[in-house]
């Protein structure tokens, strides 16, 4: 709701902040805030990605930060509203560094949350819009450079005779979203991806793989899809456009260069990094090195006893690539998450008897459902309707802290629930087990916890309703035999096929593999927020561990999430990068102590 | 100027003439325009592209359409403006078959200009936005087809199995927007490129070129570039974008087949057209084939004596390739408009000895005042912040008839020439011949009247102010000797190099090329507007001949021009085959008679 005073209530906080703030008054500025408040800063104070908590949180990041940042220029941004009696509204500010924009809820008069960005440092802008470079060089110049030749000589000497200062390890969204902003920010960098095109990690997996996010929450930075683009994006589609994005965004892509071993040389302050780049070693110098590698890690490989006696096919779900030979087959697949459903879905649609083993409970909601209750808020034509474009969008997707996240969620989660209600019936019928988190705070949670633990439906629940896809749950597995899986209540299921869909490791398992176990252990555990739900402990973070901020081994970056995050958080690693290579001090406020190590 | 009552005079005069069109009233419909009137339409009414000059042209429009069109819905969009005693601004209307939009200009009550615009058919809307399709299948589906499947399955069969409804002749930016707006219509569509690679056409081009048009104005449909896009594109980088969107769109492109013949079956109303498919002979049968083959046409190849014994190298501007080889070395170049300047200033970056020899005049305007005079009004990040986008641009653009534009030029070219007085100045005293059009109508009317006779300065023309480019100017070539060139006024120059830049013919000359004499006689000129001008003979026609447009030969169109143009008039193009493709019947008023053969 809209209401005539909204903005003015919105800029009359700016104002006594703005004030308080130039007169550093702190306590002036602690009685701007209620007594449950939520500070989330995106760089723009603590060249972190922090939320401050309660009185006493805001209070320790005013005294770090605000001597140095000297906060100006707040101007609300267009429209303000207030509904139940929060208003809010987006604002824009400046620090002595950078030009930033801001999210405010206030309750009353206080403010209960606050979102601060960081959108551009001043003096390094990106070159666009009237900053655009000219590209014809105008006037005439003996031996100019055209810009062929200018891109085939960078290409030809970065990595040889020039080093990146950025070394992006994977092709994916994540390594090439933030690949685009560091080329805009013109910060060199270098990506290397083991597959053969940018755009294979989609390209090589099972056949009928789709994006399971809809399109308004997918597009990459600086291009948006088409507008015809499809709701939910075919792998192989979605491979060529990431491919095509790579070219036009003249992006320094090395394809089929495995990264094999980096170390950290602290007093010269960069990295050796061994790549195979075409099967050719080549030692790199990055002064950054960021892992892209995907957020969900390296695969958990199974070590089911008996494995290797066993005399069909058998295969982690990443390396499953498709149904074609199994019509009349018997297929197995061990885990009931994502991955688990669209391969027993494709199995079953090429003839296969499939058995799903469910061992342990599943959240599952349909994809129709998350998206009507949960992403077409923000995302969807009825958003953009609203005037909330994607960057928008982005910026009140971040302005909810983490911690206020289960209570907004449960009432979300159940509305999913009710619709759903009649499939979920069903499939507690067949013997599925079901979960909706461990405090029913639905989905995102579980994905932002532990990354793990969903089926987003799009077909296969219906499946193992009716008993097409057969089901097992509630029970382990013993063995592997010659002929097929035991089960921990001895029930042997005959197998010419095992998929084990047994999820990923830590991303800190990428930098014991490619550097050391000692680096990964002091970097300690990715993702999750110490929510101290099921395989996200405690204590509390406030945000993901280790994703697109300052970790404890100088120069190791880990970077990816979804095509969402991989868009925004971009942004914030863009921006840290540059600031390191032009020198512009980045003090890091809170950086949390390692409470796990993987 | 914005007025308040700008939109209510625009409504009344709307308002008046939906009230005068539902009740067929003829002469209440004409009373609402001016004597000196004009009406461009663009498929909304006529099923063509055509200008309705004066009360009886607007009268003889209205007779022969609006008992079929019976148009309706009549809503001013956006804001209106009054300047000067002009009222204008947007509307949007309906008619039976077609969703459209118009721009009116009012003096006092009356029309002075108005365009109407098809934007869809009816029934037949593009799948984008909330039609967008869902990309993903959900459910499950035995025996699913992949997108990837389902494209490989399209390719493959395309021009064996199934025929296209459409042959589009040339992968550049014509081909490619077009085919581009097809595949949204769904309209079967396959270009044909005679290059290796889509955008070769620009790729294999001189290495110096870049695009003389800025950014603003270059947009491909559907896909603008990123914000961060040079003003004016390198070829390379230009070349890339359309293989990148080729791709992205899904276009069936077939690369390195060149089109070698083709002919009308009047009878089974189909073409038969041979291409050279990677070296292989196929025969296709399309119902139209559309040429988007440069509207610059063939070369027009010189043929001086002497050229055969001609001992140094000798090209036609079209295929002059790069300065590498010249340096030190003396070079002619017979010309003096675009590619001819570029080529000289290419050479003389290189060292070379270059003389250009102009045989007429020319219409010299620097980049930078073309488009702070021009091009800027409404294509550039002012006209963005007026709010006037592509798609506002391109209208508005389209609202200008041609028989005003000389008048509304003129003071434009003197505005530029004013700026350019200087650099103008230093031509004269090299002896370089000027003109600014027969009428100091200026660049765009040369280019729409004859498309050559301009060069758009970005450097050379300071060097042959300065003699650094040798000029000979007011005379012709008598003879090519071994050594060299001689002129008509007995001059010889040496050459070790001489290139052509002799321009090129009408597109008509393709017809001729692949089809037969007959049927590019039957057509008749392509491009010019019968403006009674140096190279453009009259009598007027008011619309660029043949130009996306239905032509006198059943099936056969001619599409190309610049960026914009190649933008704009695809969405008319792609929206005539649609309507046939579909069977709606498309009764087209107003094909001119063929006054010219080429």
């Amino acid at each position: 709701m809209s209401r005539p005073d909204a903005k003015g209530q919105l800029s009359r906080w700016l104002d006594r902040f703005a004030l308080a703030a130039a007169a550093a008054d702190r306590s002036a500025l602690l009685a701007l805030f209620a007594e449950d408040c939520y500070w989330r800063d995106l760089l723009a104070f603590t060249w972190n990605l922090h939320t401050a908590e309660g009185r006493e949180g805001v209070g320790d990041l005013i005294d770090a930060t605000f001597a140095r940042t000297r906060p100006s220029a707040f101007t609300v941004q267009d429209e303000a509203s207030e509904t139940d009696g929060i208003t809010e509204g987006f604002f824009t500010f400046e620090t002595t560094e950078a030009r930033c924009r801001g999210y405010v809820r206030l309750k009353g008069d206080l403010c209960w949350t606050l979102l601060t960005s960081m959108e551009e440092l001043k003096g390094f802008e990106e070159k666009k819009g009237r900053r655009r470079v000219m590209g014809a060089q105008h006037g005439v110049h003996r031996d100019r450079q055209t810009w062929l030749e200018r891109r085939q000589e960078e290409e030809a000497s970065l990595g040889s005779e020039t080093q990146p200062y950025c070394l992006i390890v994977g092709a994916g969204q994540g390594g090439l979203a933030l690949g685009a902003r560091l080329k805009r920010l013109g910060v060199p960098t270098l990506i290397v991806e083991a597959h053969d095109r940018p755009g294979d990690a989609w390209r090589k997996r099972y056949k009928s793989l789709c994006l399971h996010d809809p399109v308004w929450y997918d597009h990459m930075p600086y291009l948006p899809f088409p507008d015809d683009w499809p709701v939910y994006t075919p792998k192989d589609k979605m491979a060529d456009w990431l491919e095509a994005y790579a070219k036009v965004m003249e992006l320094d892509v090395w394809s089929s260069s495995p990264c094999r071993k980096a170390s950290f040389d602290a007093e010269r302050g960069q990295w050796s990094v061994e790549v195979l780049r075409e099967g050719r070693p080549v030692t790199l110098a990055p002064r950054h090195l960021i892992l892209a590698t995907g957020m969900s890690g390296i695969p958990n490989e199974p070590a089911f006893p008996g494995m290797d006696l066993f005399a069909g096919e058998q295969c982690h779900s990443s390396r499953y690539k498709s149904s074609e030979a199994y019509s009349g087959k018997k297929c197995v697949v061990i885990g009931s998450n994502n991955s688990a459903h669209d391969i027993c879905a494709d199995l079953w649609e090429k003839g296969a008897d499939v058995t799903m083993v469910q061992r342990t409970s599943t959240h599952v909601a349909t994809s129709d459902a998350l998206f009507r209750f949960g992403t077409s808020r923000l995302y969807s034509e009825d958003a953009l309707e609203r005037g909330i474009d994607t960057d928008k969008a982005d910026l009140l997707n971040a302005s909810v802290p983490y911690r206020l996240m289960p209570e907004i969620l449960k009432p979300v989660t159940a509305s999913i629930k009710a619709a759903d209600a009649d499939l979920l019936e069903r499939l507690e019928k067949a013997g599925f087990l079901l979960d909706f988190g461990d405090d029913e705070s639905g989905l995102f949670l579980k994905y932002m916890r532990r990354g793990s633990g969903y089926y987003i439906d799009v077909g296969a629940s219906d499946l193992i309703a009716n008993g097409d896809i057969k089901l097992k749950s509630g029970v382990g597995v013993r063995e592997i035999t010659r002929n097929g899986v035991v089960l921990s209540d001895g029930t042997e299921l005959p197998a010419d096929l095992i998929v084990y869909a047994t999820g990923y490791g830590s991303m800190n398992g990428w930098a014991a593999r490619l550097i050391s176990q000692e680096v990964a252990d002091r970097v300690g555990k990715v993702w999750g927020l110490g929510s101290d739900t099921t395989k996200d402990p405690g204590p509390w973070e406030g945000e993901p561990r280790n994703m697109w901020k300052p970790t404890r081994q100088d120069g190791l970056w880990f970077h990816g999430g979804n095509l969402h995050q991989s868009r925004h958080y971009s942004q914030y690693l863009a921006l840290q990068l540059k600031a390191r290579l032009e020198g512009i001090p980045t003090p890091v406020f809170g950086i949390p102590p390692v409470h796990h190590l993987a």
